[in-house]
């Protein structure tokens, strides 16, 4: 059966159930359907000692992949079948891969949260009041050239972007403004998905509603003739724009098959952004539940390092416990096998490829946590490799588990062990430090995280990148922490090194302030803001029966 | 008090209140929030007989303001107060237009459906499933290109434009594609704004999903090379389209401050488009109510006709009656009385203005029904302006009432009057006709609507318009009704030729097959699909405070 299959397939239940046993009160409840609810901090009880936070991470994914949405739902399951008050925090899947080619972002087989269709398609609107937001932004400032320019915006170095949360490569690298004066100033231009607009990542970052409101305002949007910042504050914009996105703000109530409940909310890139859910859905949750299990996207590297060192320290969210989720099939591709030869056993590649999740396990020790490894168990896997794996674990001094939650659901007993071995990590005291001081210069925390994380040798930055630094220190930008952009498939700026590579230097091509979002993006490699749809799109199979139900969805 | 504060201070009931008392079984309501609720029609009873229906149409709108939206209301919650079981069916306001100049789109003072200001921003959705699909569609037809092109899509030649539900006229005449082969195709390109979408209007005239999915794979979304009409259905994404648009395409319950249902549904331009609510909308409000007051865009020139000649035909939706709604201020415009003077007492104007009603009250004749006049009262208007006004009214024969639903609300006495009027008008047979057969020639049915509703004396087709005639008929399109796009501001294409002129030709542009809302739209004049912000945007003046309440969205 299909994902999708699976989830029809599913008992689900009314969405006032579900709020009713997370004790979230009927006042603070907003409906969207029967099975998907807003929920409103600000009506919620006042909470005692907020929950626990368990971060779920991966080893650096792989094509084969890794399931880390999967151990997070299934995690959660087992810890709910174990007695625990728990509740999941995850990122809503951005509408674009779902008609390209991703699978969706709800978890798989019997690890799911639903309603998996609705989620995956518009959900409660909240990336479409996003894109509304920035789009309205960017023809805000259109038009304030247009009618005489009185802020001396240089059309030439505007920042902010449109959007569109679709794949569209067609819209990377547009003139817009054409058709005389009727039609505003040309200029070049180009369009971003919506989970790379700084929109996103400002709303994933905010506390409540008067923060976003702050944020929106700090957003850089662009410089004057004289190459001085100019913020939405300066527009005087940000009320319109926080006015737009005063429901979307609210995390949205879900359920998972078992019946947990998730708050799935924001969705910001993982590699322009810092790509964790909301700040509001994970606070919210910590509120309700002991235990809260939440991700962040790509590898340890990125996802689970920008966690630690941005929102974590952004909102107080330092987490109690993190799990890296492995596969055997990824480990042999880090050890050098082909991805159409993941099915047969081999022994020596697997060995080789528990360098790259060793190197994750050290990393995450580094911020005073000692991690998790979640074997997220496929079909494919033998025994022996199984338990040559733990075995390997068990002499490295790893904590490791296999988890069998996208074959027999969390609320088989299939998680039951990961659990176990999460909740007695959460037993264990944690003395949490991000891995940089913000007093350190841009390009030092840039060294620090190039260096520690990745194991390079160094950084090398462009002549651009050089004068960026410059600018940002000139204005006063230089105490923020630092979002890298690279590659989720390497350590390095090269996605065909994998496993653990060594004496490589990272390349920073480029710097862009997000001061919104309250972080200096660098960019490493190409880093694609815009995906481009391939050459069978996901689209041509999806359809809808008479009844309304999705056809072909995955 | 502004419109918002009245909102804001009205007695809102919870909408399972609204759908309870309309008749609406539980299971075929979804909820969105506590006073919004999509309505699923597969799961309403079957009614018995259809409700009547009631169209509320204008006279020529000026900058003055005609307050059609709050007669519509108005007179519906003056129905129920009559003892009739009545809906209304509206539709819903655009983004872009709120954030530019534009006042909301659901009515006005004490007529107003609530709650206004979630309608007026983001509503259930509705708009972004039609942009996400659009936007969708397009990508796919760029992605096509690129991949190979296998139907021979000539870049030059595809109709298909983007849309934001954005006044942004950066975006009208764009270059997409630069950047180098990775980038897709270099080709002209322009954004419309959302309600002018043949997606919206596509939307607004299925009778169900699977009449949708039918209709999106008949948009001619381009040409090939030799010039052969290219469909959705070729590039097989219709499925996947009306599954993006599947919970969109269920009606929007809401309430008037009165309490009378509303089903606030679709909204397609009434210039590139007909300009009324869903079919679906209206059709439900049919099987759940005996009276069903709907309206139609713009002046009875242009909403009315297309109603009549388009939504009508297509769904077997003749209206019963047609209200005609004008104001004192704006006869006088019509009579030459420019708007700052418009306090003032002026019966020649007046007297002059109301050859501009008359001409609509002879044209809605036409079709076989005798409309009723509503005479929507303004506080600066006289005792003597008004008492001029009936009186002039009897003189020729028209059914008139003056309505006060603006100050009084339709739960007062102001819309009894009109009320008891229409319901007189209910009980007289009609004899509705369309104004042309489908049978004639395109250049005929735009002959026939150019004199016999414009009063025009005849029709120049440019070259262009000339070729495409020739085009449309090689492609089979001949027997399709024609969407006339005019200035709403006069019966002529010239927007300063008020009143009711005389002796014009109308000139006609150009000819877009629209095949799959099955209509050919005749471009006349500058038509505008993608407004532009004004000076001072609305934005500026917009805020949200800290307990999420709206603040200065009009």
């Amino acid at each position: 059966m299909s994902d999708l299959e699976i989830a029809r397939a599913a008992a689900i239940r009314p969405i006032e159930d579900i709020a009713d046993a997370a004790g979230i009160p009927r006042e603070a409840l907003e409906p969207y359907g029967r099975f998907k609810a807003k929920i409103d901090p600000r009506l919620l009880p006042d909470g005692g000692t907020p929950g626990k936070v368990v971060l779920v991470s991966a080893m650096s994914p792989t094509p084969a992949g890794e399931g880390k949405s999967t151990c997070t739902v299934g995690l959660a399951d087992s810890l709910a079948r174990a007695g625990q008050r728990v509740m999941i925090a995850l990122r809503e899947p951005s509408l674009g891969p779902v008609l390209g080619m991703k699978g969706g972002a709800t978890g798989g087989g019997y690890s799911q949260v639903l309603p998996m269709d609705e989620i995956n398609l518009h959900f409660t609107g909240d990336f479409h009041a996003i894109t509304s937001a920035n789009n309205a932004l960017a023809a805000l400032i259109d038009n304030h050239i247009h009618q005489g320019n009185e802020l001396g915006i240089d059309p030439r170095r505007i920042t902010l972007k449109r959007v569109l949360d679709v794949n569209d490569r067609a819209l990377r690298e547009v003139v817009i403004g054409l058709g005389g004066p009727a039609q505003g100033t040309p200029r070049q231009d180009g369009f971003d998905i919506t989970v790379a607009s700084e929109i996103m990542a400002v709303f994933c970052l905010a506390r409540d509603l008067d923060d976003l409101k702050e944020r929106l305002g700090d957003i850089t949007f662009g410089y004057t003739y004289d190459r001085t910042p100019l913020t939405v504050r300066e527009l005087q914009v940000e009320g319109a724009l926080a006015l737009l996105l005063r429901d979307a703000i609210k995390p949205n109530l879900v359920q998972t098959i078992a019946g947990t409940p998730a708050l799935v909310h924001g969705g910001p890139f993982a590699n322009i952004a810092h790509g964790c859910n909301s700040v509001i859905a994970t606070r919210t949750a910590r509120r309700l539940a002991d235990i809260v299990v939440t991700e962040a996207g790509f590898g340890a590297d990125l996802g689970a390092e920008k966690f630690l060192d941005i929102k974590a320290r952004a909102a107080g969210l330092a987490p109690d416990a993190v799990v890296i989720v492995a596969t055997i099939r990824a480990l042999k591709m880090h050890g050098g096998v082909a991805k159409a030869d993941l099915a047969a056993p081999a022994l020596d590649a697997l060995r080789d490829g528990t360098a790259n999740l060793l190197r994750h396990v050290r990393n995450i020790e580094k911020f005073g946590i000692t991690p998790v490894v979640a074997i997220n168990r496929f079909r494919t896997d033998s025994q022996e490799e199984l338990y040559w794996l733990l075995g390997w674990c068990a002499a490295e001094g790893i904590e490791a588990a296999v988890a069998d939650v996208w074959g027999q659901g969390g609320g088989g007993p299939g998680g039951d062990d990961l659990a176990a071995k999460v909740l007695a990590a959460l037993d264990r005291p944690v003395s949490f430090s991000p891995l940089y001081s913000l007093d350190l210069p841009i390009e030092d925390k840039i060294r620090t995280i190039v260096q520690e994380i990745y194991g390079a040798d160094g950084v090398d930055f462009s002549v651009r990148a050089l004068r960026r630094l410059k600018e940002i220190d000139a204005n006063g930008w230089s105490g923020l922490p630092v979002c890298m952009a690279k590659t989720q498939y390497s350590f390095s700026d090269d996605p065909s090194l994998l496993g653990a590579p060594k004496g490589f230097t990272v390349h920073v091509r480029d710097l862009i302030p997000k001061t919104g979002a309250g972080f200096i993006v660098a960019l490493t490699g190409s880093v694609m803001t815009m995906p481009g749809l391939p050459p069978e799109p996901a689209a041509l199979r999806m359809d809808v029966d008479s009844d309304g139900n999705a056809v072909g969805l995955f």
